[in-house]
C-alpha cells in the first residue's frame, strides 16, 4: 500500500487550479475525482479540542510536569481514541468543517524561555529534553502504531516562537547558532527522530531575519536537509501575509505564497495561498513544486485511510468519549502534575483533626482555569472547591474573597470579609490564588492591558494580594494552591504558608486530583518543568532570545524553586552508584511515585535523562539510565 | 421601646454636617456620638446578593410563578436568617461596608409591562395583585415579626420604571391617572398595606415630566399623603444628580438635593447629597427637614436593634448560610418555579423506555443562567446538565451545539454536528436554549448592542435556531426547556417540540429542580406571572407607557400562552359553584400542587385571587376565596 503512489496518481488528474486549491486548510471539494471536502485545522493540545465535550486533561505544562512519558503515551492514546471516534461520525456528513479532521496540530514543543510568554503553558516547559521527550510520547500515542496513521500530529512552532504575542506578526527573533540548536531546535530534532511526526507548523515571527514559514535556512537547509524531515509544513494562520504584511520581506502575497512554497511549505492555514494563481502565472512558482506539494498532502490523506474502507480505527465507538476509563487516566496525570513546592507537615491532612476546611480565593470555584486554552469541553468537571467537597467529610466553607482582577465584574461582591471569617472558622485554609488563562494565552484570547496575552511581572494580581495578607495575618494553618500555567514569584507564599502547591490549569479532574493529595491518597511526584523565578527583575529582557541567564541551565541567580523540583510524602534518598546507576530508597512517610533525574553539571547544569518509579515505603530500587 | 424618640435624642446631638452625612448611602462614622460607619446598600432579590456564598433562589420572575405565597414567606425567612448570619459576623469588624448592612433594596416590584424591558425579570411579573401579594409574602419574610425588624425591605422602583434601560436617565413615561393607579402603583400601595416595607427608592425616570426621586405628586402627595406610608424614601443610585444632568429639571445638584429632600426623598445613594451643604447654605431646604430625614432613618437602624444588645436575630449562627435546610427550601421553589407549557404525554419520562438522553444548548451547563442578576454565590449548584447527570440512571450524552451569541467567544467550537451525532444516540433531546442575563439585564450590566440591556425582540438567537431546527429535523421525541426570565415566542417549539417547559433563571437547584419535573418525582404546578405573546409585532411601542393593549387584561390578540397558563401531570378539573367557590377535582395522572387562580372577566380579565393546593389523585377539594 503505497500512499505515495496513490497520492500521485489523483494528483496526476488534477488542473493547477485544483491542485493550488488543495493547499489551502480549508480544501474544497473536488466531487469529479471523489474528493471530499477537507478541513485540514484540528487541536488536541490537551484533550481533542473546539469540536464540543471532550476529555480534557490537564494543560501540556501539568503534564510535563508529571515528568511520566509513558503516561502521556496513555494520555495521547485516549485522545487520538476520542478524536477517531469523533471523526467516524463527522465524516458520516460528506465533509468535515473547522476541527473535525484527523490533522491535528499539537504538540507545541516550543522552549518556554521566559515566563512572561503568555502561551507558554502550552509547552512542556523550559527543557529541551523533556519537550522532546513529553513531545515523542504525546506524538507516538496520537498517530499510533498502525497500518495507517492513527491522526497526523504537527509540532509547532517552528521555530524559536515563544513571545512577545502582541509582536509575533513582525517579530524578528535574533538567535545565535549554539542556542539556535541547543536550545529552540532540539526538542523539534529529537521528535522527528524519534515518533516521525506528520507535519510541523511555521512560526509568525522572524528568526534571524527569516520569516519562518518562508526561511530557506529553517525549512529547506535545516528541516528538510539536516533533520532529514519527511512530512508535510502547515503555516500557522495568517502567517504567509505576515511575511509581506508583517514583516515587510516581500512585496505581496503572491510573492510571500511562492517563498514559503518554494522552501516547502506545503500548506496554508488563512487565504494566502488563494495568491498561488497569480504567483505561478508571474512564473513565481512552477507547477512541478505545486505537484510535489500537494502529492505529500494527499500523501498523508491517504496514510490516515480517508479513502479506505479498511482502516482498523473505522470502528472506534463515539461513547470512547469522556468514559470512565479516560477519567481515571485524566485524574491519574491531574495527580502527577502536582508539584508540591513546600510541606512543613501539616500535608497530608490528618482527618482526625482537620474538621473544617476554608477554601478561598478566585480560582477555587472558576471552571476556565481547569481547562486553559485550546480545550474541549468537560460534560462533568471537578473544581478545587468541588474537588474538596466531594473528597472531604468533614465541613467546607468556601469564600471566593475577591475577582481575581479588579476589572472583573462590577457588581458582585466578593468580600474580603467573607474569606476572613471563612478563615476564622476553620482548622485549615486552602487558599486558591493564581492565574487564569484570560492573564496568560495568545494574542487576541487574552487580554493584559498593553502586553496582550503575557504578562508583565510574576506577581499575583492586587486584589488577590490583599487578600491573601488578610488571610495569613490569622495565623491559621494555610496550604496555599497555586493555580497557573507559568512560574509565579511564590516567595512570599514559601516563607508564610505552611504548605504551597502548584496545580497548573489541571483539567476536569483537577480537584480530584488536588483533594488526592491533599487527603493523602496520592502523594504527589510532580516536577517543575520551569524555573520559579523569586522576580522579574532577575529575568533578561523579554525581548532578547539569547539564553544567556535564562532556564535552569544558564541563570546566575537564586531561583525560587529551581526546574525539576518537586516534594513527595516519602522521605527518599538517592545514592549514585555510577554515572547511570542509582540506588532509591524509600525511607518512610507512605508509598509513592518518584521521578529520578539525571543531570550533568559541567559546564552548566543539564538534564540527560529521567525516569519514573514507584517505590514503597521501605523499598529500594536501582534505577539504570 | 421608642426608636423614634431614641432617633430624635441622638440627632439632636449632631451638628447640621453630621445630618446631612447621615443622608449619604456610605454614612461616616461618627465617632463622638459612637455612630459607627454604615453602608445603607444591601441587595437580596432572590437571596442574599453580592456578599459571597449565600442559597440563591430562583430570580424573581421565577419564584412568581410558583403562585404560592406562604413557601415565598418562608424564602424570605430563609434569606434574612441568612442576612441576619452574615451581618453578625460582619459587623464584629466594627463597621459594615458596601453589601454588609441590614438595609435590603429589595424587592423589585414594578410591573413587567412589556417583555423587552431587560430588567423584568427581577419583577413578579405582570400583574399588579400577583406582584402586590409575593411582595408582600416577601417583605414580611425579611423584615420578621419580632422586637426588631430583621432587615429593612425596600420596594423599587417607585414608580413606573420599566425601561428603556439607555434612557432611563432622563426619560419620561408619560401615563394615564388610570394606568398609574391600577397598573403601575398597584403593588406599592398593596404591599405598604399589607406588608408596612421599611423602605421606597425611587425610580430613576421622570413621570408625566417630574422625576421620581424628587416628586411632590409622587412622594408627598401619592406615597406619604394618600398610601399613608410611614417609612423613609431611598434615591436609586445617581439618580439625585439626573435630576439636573439627566432630566434638566434643575440646574444643579444643590437644587436636586433639595428639591428630594423636600418632597422626603431622605436617604441618597449616590454623592449628589454632599451638595445639600451647600443648598442649606442658599436656603434650598431647612435644617428642620434635615434634622426630620435623618430622624427617619435613625429610627430604622434603632428599629434593626443595631445599637443594642439585646436583638433577637444577634445569635443567628453563619452556619444557616447555604444550609441543608435553605438548599432543600431551594428546590422546593425551584420546583414550583417551573412551567409546563405543552406535554403530548412525553413527560414524565418513562425510565423504562428512555435509556439514553441527549442534553443539548447552550443554557443546559451554563451557571450564569442559574443565578440571573443581583444574586450571591453558590458553593453547589445544579446545572440542567447536571441535574439530568444526577437524576437519571441512564446514559446522557451532552452537546452545547452553539454558542447563544455569535459574539460569544471565538476558537471554542460547538460544532451542531456534535449535537446532531448526540440527538441522533438518544431515546429523548432535552433541547435547552433562551438567553441569558448578559442579553437581558440592567443598563450597564448587560450588552445587547443598542438598546442596552433591553430585547429587540422576542426570538431565540441565530445560532439557537440554527441548532434548533437541525436537531428538530431528526424527528427524536424532543422536550424543549426554555431557560429565561421574559416571554419568548415559543411558536414554532409548541408546535414542533413533544414538551415546552419555562424553567426562568431557576438558582442554584434549577438542575435538580427540573429533573425531579422531567422523572415524574413532582408535579409542575408553576403558573406564567406573563404574557407570552407571539411576536414581537403584536406589541405597541416598546417607550409608551400606555397600558393599551398590554398584559393579559388589556392585550387584544391572542397569545401564545396567556398570563396564568402552566399545566401539570394530573388531570384536574375546576367547577365554581359559586363566586368564591370552586371545586377542585384530580381525575387522574398523579399528585399535584396546583394553583387555583380567580378572575374576573368584565370589564377586561383581571386576576382577584388565588391559592395553591396539593390535590391527590381522585381527590376533590373545596376551595374558599
Amino acid at each position: 500500500m503505497d500512499f505515495m503512489a496513490r497520492a500521485k496518481e489523483l494528483v496526476s488528474k488534477m488542473t493547477i487550479e485544483e491542485k493550488i486549491g488543495q493547499m489551502r486548510y480549508d480544501a474544497p471539494a473536488i466531487p469529479r475525482l471523489n474528493i471530499p471536502a477537507y478541513n485540514w485545522w484540528n487541536e488536541c493540545l490537551h484533550g481533542v479540542a473546539r469540536q464540543g465535550c471532550a476529555t480534557v486533561f490537564p494543560q501540556a505544562i501539568g503534564m510535563a510536569a508529571s515528568f511520566n512519558c509513558s503516561l502521556m503515551e496513555k494520555v495521547a492514546t485516549a485522545i487520538s481514541d476520542e478524536a477517531r471516534a469523533k471523526y467516524n461520525e463527522f465524516k458520516k456528513f460528506g465533509s468535515t468543517e473547522l476541527y473535525q479532521g484527523l490533522t491535528y496540530w499539537s504538540p507545541n514543543i516550543n522552549i518556554f524561555r521566559d515566563p512572561r510568554w503568555g502561551r507558554g503553558h502550552e509547552t512542556y516547559g523550559e527543557d529541551p529534553l523533556l519537550t522532546g521527550k513529553m513531545g515523542t510520547a504525546f506524538i507516538k500515542g496520537l498517530q499510533g502504531n498502525g497500518k495507517y496513521r492513527k491522526l497526523d500530529a504537527t509540532i509547532k512552532h517552528y521555530a524559536v516562537h515563544s513571545g512577545p504575542e502582541y509582536e509575533r506578526h513582525s517579530f524578528d527573533a535574533v538567535v545565535s547558532k549554539k542556542d539556535l540548536y541547543e536550545t529552540y531546535l532540539s526538542a523539534f530534532k529529537y521528535c522527528i527522530d524519534n515518533a516521525d511526526p506528520s507535519a510541523v507548523m511555521g512560526a509568525y515571527n522572524r528568526v534571524n531575519g527569516e520569516a519562518c514559514c518562508g526561511s530557506k535556512t529553517l525549512l529547506k537547509d535545516i528541516l528538510y536537509g539536516e533533520f532529514g524531515f519527511k512530512g508535510y509544513v502547515v503555516s500557522d494562520c495568517g502567517a504567509i501575509r505576515d511575511i509581506n504584511a508583517g514583516h515587510k520581506i516581500t512585496q505581496n502575497e503572491a510573492e510571500s505564497a511562492a517563498l514559503a512554497v518554494n522552501n516547502g511549505c506545503q500548506l496554508n492555514c488563512g487565504d494566502a495561498y488563494l495568491s498561488l494563481v497569480d504567483a505561478y502565472e508571474e512564473d513565481l512558482v512552477t507547477e512541478e513544486t505545486i505537484t510535489e506539494c500537494v502529492e505529500k498532502l494527499f500523501e498523508a490523506r491517504f496514510r490516515l485511510g480517508m479513502f479506505d474502507d479498511d482502516c482498523e480505527y473505522d470502528n472506534i465507538p463515539f461513547d470512547v468519549v469522556e468514559c470512565d476509563k479516560h477519567t481515571e487516566l485524566n485524574r491519574q496525570m491531574a495527580r502527577e502534575s502536582i508539584v508540591l513546592l513546600k510541606n512543613n507537615g501539616i500535608l497530608p491532612l490528618d482527618k482526625n483533626k482537620v474538621k473544617t476546611i476554608a477554601v478561598i480565593g478566585p480560582n477555587a470555584d472558576d471552571k476556565g482555569v481547569l481547562v486553559a486554552n485550546y480545550h474541549g469541553t468537560p460534560s462533568k468537571y471537578s473544581t478545587v472547591l468541588k474537588g474538596i467537597q466531594d473528597g472531604f467529610d468533614g465541613k467546607v466553607i468556601f469564600s471566593q474573597g475577591c475577582h481575581i482582577r479588579h476589572t472583573d465584574g462590577n457588581w458582585t461582591g466578593y468580600p474580603v470579609r467573607e474569606a476572613i471569617i471563612a478563615a476564622k472558622m476553620a482548622d485549615v485554609v486552602v487558599l486558591c490564588m493564581g492565574l487564569n488563562p484570560s492573564m496568560e494565552g495568545e494574542e487576541g484570547d487574552s487580554y493584559n492591558g498593553d502586553v496582550a496575552g503575557d504578562k508583565k511581572d510574576l506577581s499575583l494580581t492586587e486584589p488577590q494580594i490583599k487578600l491573601y495578607n488578610e488571610i495569613i495575618a490569622l495565623g491559621k494553618p494555610t496550604v496555599f494552591v497555586n493555580v497557573s500555567g507559568s512560574a509565579i514569584a511564590l516567595c512570599d507564599q514559601d516563607e508564610r504558608c505552611d504548605a504551597v502547591i502548584q496545580l497548573f490549569y489541571g483539567g476536569a479532574q483537577a480537584g480530584n486530583a488536588l483533594a488526592d493529595v491533599l487527603f493523602g491518597k496520592y502523594s504527589p511526584s510532580g516536577r517543575l518543568p520551569v524555573t520559579f523565578y523569586r522576580s522579574v527583575d532577575d529575568l533578561p529582557p523579554f525581548r532578547d532570545y539569547s539564553m544567556e541567564n535564562r532556564t535552569y541551565k544558564f541563570f546566575k541567580g537564586n531561583p525560587l524553586y529551581p526546574f525539576g523540583y518537586g516534594l513527595t510524602y516519602a522521605d527518599i534518598s538517592e545514592s549514585w552508584i555510577s554515572e547511570n546507576e542509582v540506588i532509591v530508597k524509600n525511607n518512610g512517610g507512605m508509598d509513592t511515585d518518584y521521578s529520578v533525574l539525571k543531570f550533568k553539571t559541567e559546564p552548566h547544569k543539564e538534564l540527560l535523562d529521567f525516569k519514573k518509579i514507584h517505590i514503597k515505603v521501605g523499598e529500594k530500587i536501582k534505577v539504570t539510565f
